[in-house]
Formats: C-alpha cells, structure tokens, sequence
C-alpha cells in the first residue's frame, strides 16, 4: 500500500459563469465538487493506475463528510472494478475548508477563492500522528503533501519524516516554505519542490545548484519541477534531467501532483530513476493534456512514457580551484 | 403558527476578500453560512419578532443539511429561549443550491454567484402539497415565497393557493414572473411584488395603475414595495399609502423579506390594514440599517414603528369619461 498524507485536505469546488463581472449577479451553470489538496490529488492518481493507496490527513464538518463520500465514490458508478482510496482521514471538529475556482467560460480563465483552513487541536494533531505510526508499517511509500492548517505546528513534517524513516519507509516530502525547511533537515528520502520553492529554500535561483544546496541541507534526493522543461533530479544514485519529447499544451492544475504520484509509484515498485522520471514526466504532461483540470488522460500517458528523455547530469559541481 | 413555503431554498454562503480581481487567486478571510430562500429569510423575521413559525419547501444533499441544522440552531447559543422556526422541509434527492455573496472588504460591493437549485421530481412536488395540506389547518397565515426550482409545475403556487383557501388560511404570495401570473389567477389574499415585478406582471410602469390591474386579475389584496418610497397598499378594506420618516441608508438585502414578515405578522394577529403597513414598512427599515444583510435591528424596529406615515389613496381610478 501507498500512504499519502494531506494536512490541508479541501473541497475543490469549480463554478462555470459565462462571463464573472464584479460587483454583478451571476447564474453559475455548472458546478462540480470533488476531494482536494496535493496528497488527494496524488491518492486519486495512483488508484487510477491501479495503486493500492490509503489516504489520511484532517476532514471535518459538512464539507469534510462530502470529500469522503466523494473520495471513496467509485467513478464510473459503484459496479466497475476501479479501485479507490482507502479513507484513513482523521475527523477533526473544525469544518474542512473549500477552494472555489470560478472558471470564466467568456475566456477560460480561473478566479480562485480558497477558504481558510480549520484551526486543528492539539489532540487531533496528535491522533493523526498515531494514524500515520499505525499505517507506516504495511506502506511500502509515503507522500506528506501541501501546506499546513492553523494549530498544526511548523515542524509536524519533519515528526512525520522521522516517522517515516524509523519504519523504514522511503518518505516523499511536497511542500514549501518553513515546514519545507524544518522537514528537509529530518533527512526525507526525496523532496519534490518547484523552481520558485527550491530558490526560496536556497537562495539559489538556478535549479542546479540550488539542488544541490537541498541535497547539502539534508534532501537525500531532490526532484526539481521546472514547468515544460520537465524535472531535474539530484540523488544519491545519480543526476538526471527528464523532459517530455514536445510541449504540451493545456491546463497545469494538479501536473505537479501527478509527478509525485509517478515517482511514488516508482519509489514503491523498485524501479530505477529513469523510470521513475519518465513515469513522473509522462503522467505531469498527460495530466496537462486532460480535459479536467487535474484528471490525466491514459493515452497520453501510455503514449508518452516511452516518449521522456532522460539525460545524466553531474551531481557535484565541476571541481575547480575553491575560495578561499 | 404562521407557515411559510420555501420551494427554492439556498445556503447562502458569505465570503470577504480583501479585494474581488477577476483571475487572480483570493485568500477568503471569512465564511459564514446561513439559511437562504425568501420563506427562510421571512420565518427567521417572524421567529425573532416571538412568532411560533413553521417552514416547509425542499432541502437535499450536503448543503440541505447543512441548511437544516442552521435553521434551528438557537441564534445566541442552546441555552437561549430564542425561538427558531420549526423545520417541516421535504427531503429531496437533489442537492440543495448555495448562492454566493463576495463582498469586497475595498468597496464594500458584492458579487453574487448563484447555484442552480435541484431538479425536483413529481413524487418530491406531490410530497410538499401533501405536508401543506396538513399543516394548513393549524396556520392563523401562509406565505408562499421565492423562485420555482426545476421540476415543479409553473401552476405549484396556483395549486398552493387553491389548498389555502379550501382551508381557509389567508394567504400571502411573493414570487415573479409565469409563478406569479399564475398564483394571482387562483386568488391569493395578498401579492407582494416590488415596483418591477408589478410592472412586468400587468404591463404599466405606474404603481397605482398596476396595483389596481394586479386586483382585477385575481388578487384580493396588493402590497407593492417601492423601495425608499415604502410600500403601496391596495385591498378590499381601502388603499393606502406607507412610509418611513427619512429614507433609511445600508444594505437592502432581505428588506423585502421583512416586510412580508409584518405583512404576516399583523394578518395573523388579525390587525388592521395601516397597523399592519407600519409594521411592515418599519421591519424593512430596520433591516437596511442592521449591520448585518438580512437581519433587523429590533431597536430600530421599535423606534420607527410609530413614526411610519399611512395615508390613505383611492382603490378606484377617480370616475370620469369612459373610453369606447
């Protein structure tokens, strides 16, 4: 089994207007709901490669009840054999926040609302800590994905990551900010930032070196998402540059989710970096490709995954006279 | 008791952003939720005013429930004596719509955004006419208010109409457009439409043209509100005219809810036609100054009630030439 972990679980709502105008009245024509934050959105990736996966993380409240229904919903109806997450959320007594993305049919673009997440106690910080000691054991990967609600404290991914490793269990880490720098010095198996977040946790602007920096800083492996140039990463076995063979044109909602669910997917079944990246890029621009913002379409992937390149890079800098 | 029916209610959800950009993503800064629908907004009024009140019409889903608990959850906690109104809502299969207000903290305007409401089967609308003829008999006044959800026959408040007289309950529609056309050709005691809707009903923008049409075509009694001017009367006891002392500054939002609130109140209780204006003009009143949209300032309330103006106006056009 595969465990995500989502501390800032949400309610993806999506409205279509034909035009927002502010300040008017608007008839919305459609609506859609569906279980959000990056290990959701990871969890539900994997399932549709045929993953077993657990999911956990907070939900409560009216919102929280409809994301695990929707969660566990099999989606083409309760006949088909699609497997779906196994639901080890922990219920909290806050409500589980909404993202509302307000989609403008006169242009295609997206206005986004997102509710501020419920304040989490103490106690529930805790069962959720318990949870994950619980399931770590039959998990043969994990993902702690996304951001941090309000009461859970900035270090809960580094506690989590040591969890983790004491089980010995390969442990993906995708955030940003504080909890991405107080959980890369608990020494995760991989962490998986953006360019933006990579500089912001190194102060390096370039991708490799900054890279590199993340490796210093206690990454064991860093997967660096570089938009359409692909991923770059930096391990212990290797240096690799992954792209997908042409830009991809669409929506990049949930792309950098799919990556996770690719490298997971491969961390579990043993596979080797270039597998791994090739899976990761292949699903992030089939992802792209869908339809539904966040779906990935499995022909493209299935078309594209022999498609990736992948290219050796150096994991040290070329040695040369050093500073003083 | 005092009923109201409530066919398309809502949840109404309230967002604060610092400021509304179309295609930017927001961080909301406050959520509150709350029971939606005229008949909801007018049960809540009367329950306030110490009425014992009813409500029935459809709620389904996440959102319904939510709606539900909302409904009777005591205003200022459960040890309050606050009345609440009594739910007699219809469960339905559909999912109950929200509207959404964005209120933009900069300007202080709103943005609405507004979820289409649930299809409503037959058996569902075959239901609700049932629950009324059963409630009806113990209402001193009914009021059957707001918009038609998908399903229900464009005949629903002309049926509903019909049910209230043969049990002699007098009764009070608040609707618009084919709804009202055919509600007012059943007879209802009272219409309440505001200065557009009368105008769009008969076809004459002049109010006391209109309120004369809207009693030939079936209605015994018009109330029509004609927002700071106040309201216009026009019944089988006489006309009058109903204002507040000054125009009153704030939010309009549920001004109109309230006054069918008095309107009801005071048939209820069996007052006379300016007794009942005064209460009505004054409760709208206090809901443009209340702070919050669609509440009332009590005090306000109180203050006003005995500085309203009724003044007397012809139900007849003055006599003089008739046409050919």
């Amino acid at each position: 089994m595969i465990l995500t972990v989502t501390l800032n679980t949400a309610l993806d709502v999506t409205y279509r207007v034909p035009r927002l105008t502010p300040h008017a009245t608007h008839r919305v024509t459609a609506v859609t709901e569906r279980p959000g934050g990056k290990g959701l959105n990871v969890a539900r990736v994997l399932a549709a490669l045929g993953h077993e996966v657990t999911v956990t993380g907070f939900a409560g409240g009216a919102t929280g009840a409809t994301l695990r229904t929707l969660l566990t919903a099999r989606p083409d109806g309760p006949d088909t054999a699609d497997p779906t997450p196994t639901d080890a959320l922990v219920p909290v007594s806050g409500t589980t926040r909404r993202t509302l993305a307000v989609v403008d049919d006169a242009t295609g673009d997206t206005t986004q609302l997102n509710e501020p997440g419920p304040l989490i106690s103490g106690t529930e910080w805790h069962t959720l800590l318990g949870v994950c000691r619980d399931l770590l054991p039959s998990a043969s990967a994990v993902a702690l994905c996304g951001s941090l609600p309000p009461g859970v404290p900035v270090g809960a991914y580094a506690q989590l990551v040591r969890a983790a490793r004491a089980a010995d269990v390969p442990v993906l880490l995708d955030t940003s900010g504080e909890p991405l720098r107080r959980g890369i010095a608990a020494r995760p198996d991989l962490v998986k930032p953006n360019a933006a977040e990579l500089a912001e946790l190194t102060g390096f602007q370039e991708p490799l070196r900054a890279a590199r920096e993340a490796r210093r800083r206690g990454a064991h492996g860093v997967v660096a998402s570089l938009g359409a140039d692909g991923l770059l990463a930096m391990t212990p076995d290797g240096g690799w540059r992954a792209q997908p063979p042409a830009p991809v044109r669409g929506n990049p909602t949930g792309a950098g989710d799919s990556a996770v669910a690719g490298l997971l997917a491969g961390i579990a079944a043993g596979d080797d970096w270039p597998a791994r990246l090739s899976s990761a890029v292949a699903l992030s621009a089939a992802t792209v490709a869908a339809p539904v913002a966040g779906e990935f379409d499995p022909s493209t992937y299935a078309e594209l995954y022999p498609k990736v390149t992948v290219t050796e890079v150096a994991t040290r800098p070329p040695s040369g006279p050093s500073g003083p």
